[in-house]
Parts: structure tokens; sequence; C-alpha cells
């Protein structure tokens, strides 16, 4: 049996991330939690978000994943070292992939990140960024209104463009060359974040740049993928299906294997 | 004292991974050793590679490295499994990164590469991109007369442009929409290259990509540098200095600490 990839996100989020596995590494297989009944995680406590974490990482590890991918920004800030310390694969997170590329693309030196209040609030896009290169400079800006609005499956709505441009309003200034979508979230409002921030900002998704260190990774730890088949993907979303699955089939273009998961512990829902 | 990224070439090739090195990690001290004794490694067995490559790897274990590249793509084709089984700290080859960001960025699905005859000849970058990527369709093609043009210093002449226009002739078809310049000599040449293939073909420099798998195992392996000194990088070559120190200099704008080393044994020369 082939070993999956696990990927984890508060909601439909992290299926960007899983639209690039698919694509770029078309004979892994996937195995994805979305856990829509406690979204957003942006607003929570650390401790919360940890906690959440945790428990989703602990449901995974039932199907022996080769790796676990934690395609959340807020999660990813917060819980990475802690999911490390648990488990004996591979943790790969979603926000250094999208700091290298920054750093990778960059040519003025100055770069923006747009992220939820928890992972701004972080500071861990600035940490990544500066660990690497202590002279690079950031500008970052957390844009709250984004996920609950691509969690209802708005991000083609009339509406949209309004809000995304008052999010982002006077950011280009100091004038970056890059803008970090620091939330796995945020691609499905790409085209719009485009149009606001215009043609001499290019957008970094840390979905498809965690999509190319994953491949990476896999090489580096000699675990790609060696069947030919093709894989059988699986969902899991702890809340209402109808919603996750009207997106995911959306955003995927194809139908998915969907199975709700009901939390036993109601004191952390 | 900061352990160093140990970057190895079979001229200089390689200094196009150490000057994105510098760029993108600019804290990682980096040793280069440049083989211009015995360059160009394309028309060579594999064997004479492989050993060439042992005996360079043996001198720079002297000096502790956290990570060996081997900033070759002839080399890495033929050696970089035997370097792997020979030494316990993580090595990098020059393949794999070009091939991963071709397969992320190719919307054609149709991907061209041009290399050394050893290069092609090895089939490398098609089973790395097939490996991968099943689907994807690769257009190959060995362009023998750019190493030598560039280890002689010669990458702006007049004459580059009539080289690169005839040994690229043709390869646009089928329509590819990147080009993985699979050799380290071959960004010294990527204005010309970019000017004969069009601006509907994006070029890849595995230079480039390269020295982001770098930072990016680094980070995995939390091996990046700690210090924020400015490293005092190392240069070694085994041919005559004078050249090597001109086309160093002039890549990287700036002077460099440079170290002849001379081949004991004259049966490997």
């Amino acid at each position: 049996m082939q070993q999956a990839i696990a990927i984890l996100d508060s909601g439909v989020g992290g299926l960007t991330v899983v639209k690039e596995v698919m694509r770029q590494l078309p004979q892994e297989k996937i195995i994805y939690f979305g856990d829509t009944a406690r979204t957003p995680y942006g607003p929570r406590t650390s401790e919360e978000v940890v906690q959440f974490t945790r428990q989703i990482v602990d449901y995974l590890v039932q199907f022996q994943p080769k790796m676990i991918v934690i395609a959340c920004n807020t999660a990813t800030a917060v819980a990475l070292e802690d999911i490390r310390s648990r488990v004996n694969v591979p943790v790969v997170g979603v926000i250094h992939p999208g700091a290298r590329a920054a750093i990778k693309a960059t040519q003025t030196g100055v770069v923006g990140v747009i992220g939820t209040d928890g992972t701004i609030r972080s500071g861990a896009y600035l940490n990544a960024l500066k660990q690497i290169s202590p002279a690079i400079q950031v500008v970052s800006r957390s844009c709250p209104d984004f996920v609950p609005m691509v969690e209802k499956g708005l991000f083609r709505s009339p509406e949209t463009h309004k809000v995304v441009e008052k999010s982002l309003e006077g950011l280009s200034f100091p004038p970056m060359d890059c803008l970090i979508l620091g939330c796995t979230h945020y691609p499905f409002l790409a085209d719009t974040i485009g149009e606001v921030m215009g043609p001499n900002v290019s957008l970094i998704s840390s979905a498809d740049e965690t999509a190319r260190e994953i491949s990476t990774i896999l090489y580096q730890t000699n675990h790609l993928a060696r069947s030919h088949e093709t894989p059988i993907h699986q969902f899991f979303c702890s809340g209402e299906p109808a919603m996750f699955r009207h997106i995911a089939q959306d955003w995927l273009g194809e139908q998915i294997m969907l199975q709700p998961v009901v939390w036993q512990s109601p004191s952390i829902t």
C-alpha cells in the first residue's frame, strides 16, 4: 500500500496545497483533514491552535503517513515545532517555503506579507525571513476578513474586490516587489489580490512553494512514490460536509471521497 | 567556527551556484573547489567523472563541511549517489532542483533541457522529471560549445550570440514554456539564451534553484548558520589561478581568497 502525505488545515485553505501537490506530484496519495467545525484559527489563542493541531495529527497518524504537512499558516506559526517533536516522520509547514521563495524572488529587498491575525501577530514570517537574510525589509499586514469569505465560498462574489481593496490599501509603500500570500486560503483570492497590487508585485503562494518543498524533502529522504497507479485521495472534515464538498470539488475540478469526523470531546470544539 | 557549505564543480560553472547562495543565504560560509585543470567534464567517461568527484570530495572533507553541493550537472548525473554513500552529511546535486522548478513552472507540460554531452547522454533530467511527473514531455539537447566558451571568459564576446543561436536552432518545437539551463556554466550565457529562445520560454537556472533547495535542506535538518558575522569564503582551483580569479571576481563582484591546488597523482589529471 502506498504511504500517503497527510495534509491538514483549519478548513478549506489547505486545498490550495492539495491542488498543487496533485499537479506537481501526480503519483502521491493525499489524506486531507479540514477542521471546518472550528475554522477560522486566526483569532484563536496559541494554546487552542496547538491543541487542535495535535488532535488532528493524532487522528491522521492512524493512516501511517510518510509526511505531515501543516497547510495552515496560523498552525505552522505556533505548532510546527511541537508537532515535529511528537512524530517521527518529516513535518513540513507553510511559512518557510514562502519565505525562501520570497528571498529568491526579491530584487529590491522589500517583501510584503499578508496573513491572519494569528500569523502576523506571531511574527513567524518576519523571523523566518530575518533568520536567513537579516537585511531584508518586511512589510506585514493582517487581513482578518479574507478567511471567513473563502470558507463561505465567496471567492468570486462582487463584494470580494471591495473587501480585498480595502484590506490592502496603502500596503505597497515602501515599494515591495513581491507579496507572500501568508495564508493557504489566499490563493482562492489570488486573481483579485493581483489586480489590486498591480503588475510590479509578484505574488508568492505559500501553497505552491510548499508543494515544491514537499517534493524536495520526499526526494532527499528517498520517499517519493514508486507506484505508477493513480492515487485515490481521502478527505475528512470536522464540520458540515456539504459546503466543504462544494468548495473542494469546485477548486480541485474533480469528485472527492469525503468523510465527516465528529470530535468526541465537546470541550475542544 | 562556522561550518561551511562545500561546493564543487569542474571549473567556474559552480560559481553561478555560489553567487546565488551568497545572495539567498548571506550568512553561510562557502568553500569552493573548481577543477579547472581537468575541465570540461562533459566529454569525459562516467568512470573518470566519478573518480574526479571523489577526489575533490576527499579534499573538501578536511574542512568538515555541513553539506556538499555537487554544482556540476555532469558530475551530479553520474556521481551523486556514489558520493552520498561515502559521506555522512547531506549531498545536494543540481539536477533535481531544476527538474522540480520546471514541474512547478510548466503550464503546457513541455519542458526543454540543455546541458553537456555527458549530462544529456545520461538521461538524468529525463529520469528526474519522469520519476516525479510521468506525463511530462521533455525535449533535450546537448550544447558542447558552451562550457569551453565560458571557461575562457568569452561569455560576452560578439561570437557568443552566433554560437548560442546555432546551438539552439529549432529547439523550441514542440512548444515548450520553460527551458532548464542544465549546466551550471549556462547562467553566464543566460541573457543571450533568453534572447534566442524568446519571451514565451522562461529559463530555469539549476544554480538559482539549487541555492533555494540548499536553504530548504539546511532549515529542515536544523543546520542554518546561527552566526551574524560576515562569512569569509575560500576558493580552490586545480588549474592556472589567474583566469579563475578573473572570472570569479567579475561574476561575484568582489575580491576572492583563492588557493591553487596541484593534484599529486598525474594519472588522474
